[in-house]
């Protein structure tokens, strides 16, 4: 009971940083995506293919738990990024986040991507102040996962299927996934990427410049 | 701080249950194995097959966020086996594994697999009152994988090496993969294996079956 307790103080604080973090976003003009899934599922791949088509607004956050191998990968795409590492623990919070983003030159930024540690399950129960998630799935990882781990996909606004260019050697079914998925979240986008081959990058880039010129508008 | 010190009374109180639930199987002969790894490494499948070829002594506790789905394909293997269903919760805790254990007909069971939640970082924080740690690692999730999680390679037993059939079509290195491992544990075995093939799987049985004659001798 006081593990409950204390786990619903640790959230709401969470959520109250979160907000402050979503405030001064936006009153930069700056939209942050929260980038979220399993452990290998192709996040940091994903993101450098994204970089590789467009980098000159963006900058980067990398969360893990040990490392700054992923932000060397970033950097190497001409891009800022600071490297959060949580020595052991599951998922970032929004203070690091805060911490993060004063660490970033902003000026000209207007888009970051937090690529948040491999974690199915925890790193959904944090909001970072995000104002969209995209969680990344690929389709080595079985047909069951959005029945066992709904959370991620109830919350997330994209969910990119990834590693298509593996679909003949697996027995995954896509139809059925996205079944699934829409079932837990009828509002939520999917699209399909080989991210180490680059397909269906840019179907995702048209969605955060979509996003971009809609603030504009 | 208040945080870190409740924590610690979560893992002595889990610590203090998991030696008590492995002096009961000690009582009664039993070996308890604890399958760990990422969402989608292959676990239940690697599972399955190894109960195709010895089920008789074998009883299984699956452990999933939701659904029984998992306990559906052992039974449909001729094994009992109990789901535990955390809710949302991202591992496994002792006092769970001791309630499922209650629910299981142990006469003639000389092994317990506990296929636990997939998540790589906080299943390895808490001991269930197993004999052995059994790593699972598809070749899909990347190289990068001991580095930045190296808990449950430090702590297991045994790290299965899943996936061998698509090795051609990603960039995965399993010699640097197996250095890394080795790196963080000295003492590990690494084994091959593709599971949704039934290769490799005979050397996993013939290690579990090692550790009953060990104990018999």
């Amino acid at each position: 009971m006081k593990r409950i307790e204390l786990n619903e103080s640790v959230y709401a604080r969470n959520n109250g940083i979160a907000q402050e973090v979503r405030r001064a976003l936006d009153a930069r003009g700056i939209r942050m995506y929260n980038l979220l899934g399993t452990p290998g599922s192709g996040k940091t791949t994903l993101l450098e293919q994204l970089l590789r088509c467009d980098n000159r607004r963006i900058a980067v956050i990398e969360g893990d738990l040990f490392t700054d191998e992923d932000a060397q990968r970033i950097r190497a795409c001409g891009v800022q990024a600071v490297q959060l590492n949580t020595q052991g623990a599951c998922h970032l919070e929004a203070d690091a986040v805060a911490q993060a983003l004063g660490q970033l030159d902003l000026d000209g930024i207007d888009t970051i991507v937090v690529d948040n540690v491999g974690n199915l399950v925890c790193t959904a129960e944090f909001s970072l102040g995000e104002h969209r998630r995209i969680a990344v799935i690929s389709v080595t990882e079985g047909n069951d996962k959005p029945r066992k781990y709904p959370l991620i996909f109830r919350t997330s606004d994209i969910v990119v299927l990834n590693k298509m260019d593996l679909l003949p050697y697996t027995n995954f079914d896509p139809v059925r996934f996205a079944r699934d998925v829409r079932q837990l979240n009828p509002r939520v986008e999917i699209l399909s990427c080989a991210a180490v081959r680059g397909e269906g990058v840019q179907e995702l880039r048209k969605r955060l410049t979509g996003d971009r010129n809609k603030e504009d508008g």
